[in-house]
């Protein structure tokens, strides 16, 4: 990844010893949107960094530290915040205000500031190309795998596994993109897909207080808009399922469609109330193809469904459509045996808007991991 | 119970052969008030009763059928319940409209009517004085004990377990008193206790079809408002809590109360929020004191809170005023480990309005049961 350079630290703040301070130095000051947790409890780095993101908009470096969500930790947390930042400026010879500081890991622990800073020495001084992998790698806490992802002149590194919710939880992601555009379009291209695809996303329904996404334009290509929003839509869309395909003790990705609503807005509540159902996810789990829970969870928001009219399928098979179709039931528990991404499909029959929405099964793994993760 | 009779029958619809059909027979045509879930993909039973609920409003006899929802079963299943209820009017010589029909059980099989109508012929032919334990335990489907409770001159019986949700959930709930009162005292005395019991515990936050609470005026005693409130909720929050401690694979029933809010709905909602949080929930089960996860909670609501001034308690224990104070963790974490009903409290120090809610931990046997039971 040309002139993008990260640089990595270790200040023992996961179990494992791995690496866990992540510099990424941007090739000049770049124009960069950043879209936070809406969660009233947040993390000392994220009042930080909304504070920088308020004041001016472009970023010359983004520090991440993972093991540690620098959260509950009263205002001590937005103090080690900014200690960070001008720990980098001073080190890399930036204005401490063009730098973006994000935390994700425990919550409730005091940042141990002093090993934090020394990592930062190191990590400043040994930079080195940006390898998405890595740099991935490095942010990582739960995750059981690395998310990075590529297309033409677009790109970025993601983590994010449990407490996934709607509104973007323990979620970090970054992309870069090498079209070069004003702070309004970058914004709103950002607001567009992370609408599409990281608020689009749940695996527990809880919310996060660290989370944060960030695009950052690197203006090293004239802007092609289509081009652009192809590709952002395509690395966005990616990242937010490799974390839901990461969801803690996952076995299925769950792909749920309403389609023909009258409004845009009902198609996605409906959605994310079916992709938020533990009785849903639980008979996933269980390859039940249980369309009785689908309807249940459609039925309960604030927009009215008719039972008379709304139809259901698991994969291509239609279970329901007024009335219960009994024979489909074994074909469609033979597909949610046999494929690993289900698709549930709720068809209003009433309008022409679609949205989807993409959950992940839940059983015992889940429980045993979120019963024993220590505070 | 004097002067209400109970009938008893089998229809097989349980795979366990219990008896399986509940007729209450009323003294004379009573006062009543009926209350309905409010998920839009209802019962057959639930539509049918609505209508019954709309055109009139005293009811001579309640009818109950659990192991079969008649739920997503077309038009056939509002028809269904219209024919039970010409059944038991048929045998006990009442006017069809003065009975109403509830289901509870398996959503999505049609209801084997004969069966169903050979059952309520016997269930006619044997009426007895009610006993309220009885009458719990054929409602009965994946409830472990029968939930009954008496006062003075209020008592009642109910059935409820999975699929708690906040609007009501698979719960049914039958609600007697002997005071005298007119249908809108009722009705508004029976919106208030439900407010505070039913609609304010949940399992897992999803929302049932067939949901339904009855509030039955015998008028054999002039009317003491003061009493009839006091009885009322004490009988309705006691089979709630019966509810919530029946919990699937519950081990902890957890009462969480948001007090000092400028707002009665913020205490509700920051509550429920609470409430409804899987981490928290799998926190509890796994006796571990976190504290951050029920902040992340209290601040995913659309209602500002003060993360600088918000103090949590876990019973008397204060984990975070601002800060954590982790010398209390110890000693939550063995009040967690010993005691069984959990008291878990948000003070939010912005003013004086308070709401408790009701909930219970998740554990493996919660998705065992939901991983497991078939459509």
């Amino acid at each position: 990844m040309e002139n993008l350079l990260i640089g990595v630290g270790t200040a023992g703040l996961k179990d494992s010893g791995n690496p866990d301070i992540l510099v990424v130095l941007l090739p000049y000051s770049c124009e960069s949107s950043m879209l936070f947790t809406e969660n009233y409890f947040k993390a000392g780095s994220v009042i930080y960094t909304e504070g920088i993101a308020k004041k001016r908009k472009k970023l010359r470096a983004i520090l991440v530290n993972s093991g540690n969500a620098n959260c509950g930790t009263g205002k001590e947390g937005i103090e080690h915040a900014r200690m960070m930042a001008e720990k980098v400026a001073q080190r890399l010879d930036l204005r401490y205000d063009e730098v973006a500081v994000f935390s994700t890991g425990i919550i409730g622990e005091p940042l141990p500031i002093d090993r934090v800073l020394n990592a930062i020495e190191g990590a400043t001084s040994s930079l080195k190309e940006m390898d998405l992998k890595e740099a991935a790698e490095v942010i990582s806490t739960t995750d059981s795998f690395p998310k990075y992802e590529t297309r033409e002149n677009t790109f970025g590194f993601a983590k994010g596994a449990g407490m996934i919710n709607p509104s973007m939880a323990t979620m970090l992601s970054f992309v870069f993109t090498r079209y070069d555009l004003e702070y309004e379009i970058l914004h709103d291209v950002h607001k567009d897909v992370v609408d599409k695809s990281f608020n689009s996303i749940t695996v527990d329904g809880c919310q996060s207080t660290n989370d944060a996404s960030v695009l950052v334009s690197l203006g090293s290509k004239p802007l092609d808009i289509k081009a652009l929003k192809e590709e952002a839509e395509g690395v966005f869309l990616s990242l937010a399922k490799k974390i839901v395909a990461d969801g803690e003790g996952a076995t299925r990705v769950i792909r749920i469609t309403v389609k023909n609503a009258t409004l845009k807005m009902k198609a996605k509540e409906i959605a994310k109330s079916v992709a938020n159902s533990l009785l849903v996810k639980t008979a996933v789990y269980g390859r039940d193809p249980n369309w009785g829970r689908i309807l249940a969870a459609a039925g309960s928001t604030e927009f009215p469904i008719d039972p008379f009219s709304v139809k259901i399928y698991i994969g291509n098979h239609l279970l329901y459509d007024g009335k219960p179709h009994p024979k489909a039931v074994k074909y469609a528990k033979k597909y949610l045996e046999s494929v690993k991404e289900i698709d549930i499909t709720v068809d209003l029959r009433e309008g022409r808007e679609t949205w989807t929405y993409y959950s992940s099964d839940i059983g015992y793994e889940y429980i045993k991991i979120n019963a024993e993760y220590h505070t």
